[in-house]
């Protein structure tokens, strides 16, 4: 894959060199874990978090450009150079499907959205960029994020320079106590807090949602300690059935929550489009104010200019096909997440039942993508290579989500775009893997 | 368009506790151009630099697509769930065209790049970028950039956090003791110019060209000095039809050069597709080394995870339909272009005869989307304003590439979105504008 050119009278840059966040450990784990899926193609990955994509058709994208073509058409009374103009210009900074967007919010979520406070972006990572990239204005600024977070808000923190203090979990949300003494120590250090980042339903990479109360709290400490709430939402739509949560952002108030939402779970992956919602005034030096979307606009317009619209259009003929529903939408995805997660928690049940091998365990989360194990020995790096070249199962350890390096005995199994087949060989492998990992270890001692 | 609910309990920001950029005079210029624009949209913009779309078709959209797919189907021997993966999931962070981008730039412009080497990102402002973020260590790497330039360019370097040290332009492009000048002060002052911005064929906003002398003493200076070229390329397919010269990239025999690409004036504005060709190498510390586009890649991993691939199958149907020669594919674009430029050079002549009215002088560029005048009066965004509101022509000051923000007499007109009809229109309304303001300078003195 190397240019195989004499190196001598080549340019050389050194690593050293280059921007800090490209010699951090979230940079190595991102590469380190891509290079093993890699390695291994024929293992089966409880690694991988895409989407499943048994129901993905190349056929839809025209048919949703064609749907969304066909209400611009209308909308603009037939004008085709307006609508040609719309989908193929240069366009709108902050989108053209925010209307949508907003639509959406309020049928699936019961979130009110000022279309103007949205952004459509490349995907929820460049809403999240673009909130970070706003929020750190010098060294100072900082972001709490409940750890075990998402590697993906660890590496757009780095990218943005900005220093992200962990904060605890429980098992039903955040340590509130660790919250405020967290926050307490960064002021006295003369920190300051800016938000707090949060996937208040079934997180990657736990699974955890946090409870009514705690959403409540959490709104409250904002408050209290003056920082937004960066809600990240890619997940919400995938619960067991019961009566799902409502939002941060349905419960906010105040406008302390930045909303941030992803398409590519439940719209199309390959469309890469995603938003945030930022209703937050800001107050210019002479006293004017704006939306906060705004501002993040304004970023959007030096890092990508604008979402494209021809993505946009597959979003929005989807939307359109449903009524604004992504829950309509994902009737049969919904069902198939449901029965994954049911199976490998069954799957566990049968293969790790207590008493009976090394002790294992687990978290039962009510929806989403993610199991969390507990293991009898620590899983790293190197057990994965081994699991993967050994047993053929590939799953993530947790290490990669504490942005800390040290190594733990949790994983991560992914359950979104198995088949069942995949799931009971998965589980087989893994089971096999692990008792004689655990049988090592005692050995070993 | 702002929301009306009750300001007291609602969160506010200052302006002044966000990141620098949005501060800036940059985001302000980018903000007022676009807001005039809006203000007045009966006026006959000379400002907009977008491309031509009489020849843009929605229909287009999905035979692209299909070609794509056709061509993947073919390469994974009609294994329809790698074409649907491919197409439709998560995807290769370098893009899934980058074979397709190396053969178009064999074809049209001589280049030989390892698809290795290349990285497809969302439009070519990511890639910029991508690229600065990369170079930017800490607060002693600097941009040499030769100006007037690019106003996203100077946007990106305070997204990125990165002082830019400007190079003084001639009629054929570089100042180069200007050059060796900045370069020495900036290294006493304890600074490391890592790169150079230039846009080499048809620059905005001057369209001046480098001139192949030029060229060689370009990259004889960034071995001397050590720092990269990012040379930006959107316009040059779009010449007067003689011989065009060799992109530095195409010169390069080292290495040093970090080429920018974008698709939307060639390919489709609304697919935003550029891409970015890093080939030089990166020495780890352990002294294993990798490509630059690797590590450009880690970096767009945390901001938008991958350029859509349907986006990309638009861009690479388009290739594919033209064999990979875009040159060949802008055949009747090339027309307008080089028609418009004509027409507009000759309707200033016609105008704006010497001895006759007010001195104006323009440059005469032998391609591309721009015309520099030189008014015999300060044109800045106050008489912008008068000219849209009384005069109906908008037409950009070019203080705003300057990024120092002093008023000039210069403006810039850009030709390529424009019929006959409207440049006839504009430029009658122009020289209105400028013989009464020309008038109203004399009056006033």
């Amino acid at each position: 894959m190397t240019p195989t050119a004499p190196a001598g009278a080549l340019t050389e840059l050194r690593l050293a060199e280059l921007h800090g966040s490209l010699s951090s450990p979230i940079s190595d784990s991102m590469n380190f874990l891509n290079e093993v899926a890699h390695r291994y193609p024929d293992a089966v990955s409880l690694a991988a978090g895409r989407p499943y994509e048994g129901f993905l058709e190349v056929e839809a994208v025209s048919r949703y450009i064609d749907t969304y073509r066909a209400h611009l058409s209308e909308r603009f009374g037939h004008d085709e150079v307006l609508v040609r103009r719309t989908m193929l210009q240069y366009g709108r900074t902050k989108g053209i499907i925010h209307d949508m967007v907003a639509r959406h919010l309020s049928v699936d979520e019961g979130i009110t959205a000022d279309p103007e406070s949205i952004v459509v972006t490349v995907g929820c990572q460049e809403a999240l960029y673009l909130a970070l990239r706003a929020l750190r204005r010098d060294e100072r600024d900082v972001l709490l994020a409940v750890v075990p977070t998402y590697v993906g808000l660890t590496g757009a923190a780095e990218l943005a320079d900005m220093r992200v203090l962990p904060v605890r979990a429980t098992e039903t949300g955040i340590d509130f106590d660790h919250l405020a003494a967290v926050v307490a120590r960064a002021e006295s250090d003369g920190l300051r807090p800016r938000g707090c980042y949060v996937v208040a339903d079934f997180a990657n990479p736990t699974g955890v949602s946090l409870d009514l109360d705690s959403r409540e709290r959490l709104l409250r400490a904002a408050e209290e300690h003056d920082f937004l709430i960066l809600e990240d939402n890619p997940y919400g739509l995938f619960g067991d059935g019961s009566a799902p949560l409502p939002t941060l952002k349905a419960l906010d108030r105040s406008r302390r929550v930045v909303h941030l939402g992803s398409f590519a779970k439940t719209g199309l992956p390959g469309a890469r489009v995603g938003y945030v919602v930022a209703d937050q005034w800001v107050v210019e030096p002479g006293g004017g104010r704006g939306l906060l979307a705004d501002q993040l606009a304004k970023i959007k317009s030096m890092l990508t200019v604008n979402t494209s619209p021809i993505a946009q259009a597959v979003i929005g003929g989807k939307l359109l096909e449903h009524d604004f529903s992504l829950r309509a939408a994902n009737a049969r995805e919904i069902r198939v997440y449901r029965d994954n997660l049911r199976m490998v928690l069954q799957g566990l049940a049968d293969r790790f039942a207590q008493g009976d091998g090394p002790e294992v365990t687990w978290n039962v989360p009510r929806g989403g993508f993610f199991v969390v194990l507990t293991l009898p020995f620590v899983a790293g790096d190197d057990l994965l290579e081994e699991s993967a070249l050994r047993y053929g199962v590939l799953w993530t350890p947790m290490h990669h989500f504490y942005g800390d390096g040290r190594p733990r005995r949790e994983i991560r199994l992914s359950v979104s775009h198995l088949t069942p087949e995949e799931i009971t060989e998965g589980l087989d492998r893994l089971a096999a893997f692990v008792r004689a990992a655990a049988a090592g270890e005692r050995g070993g001692r």
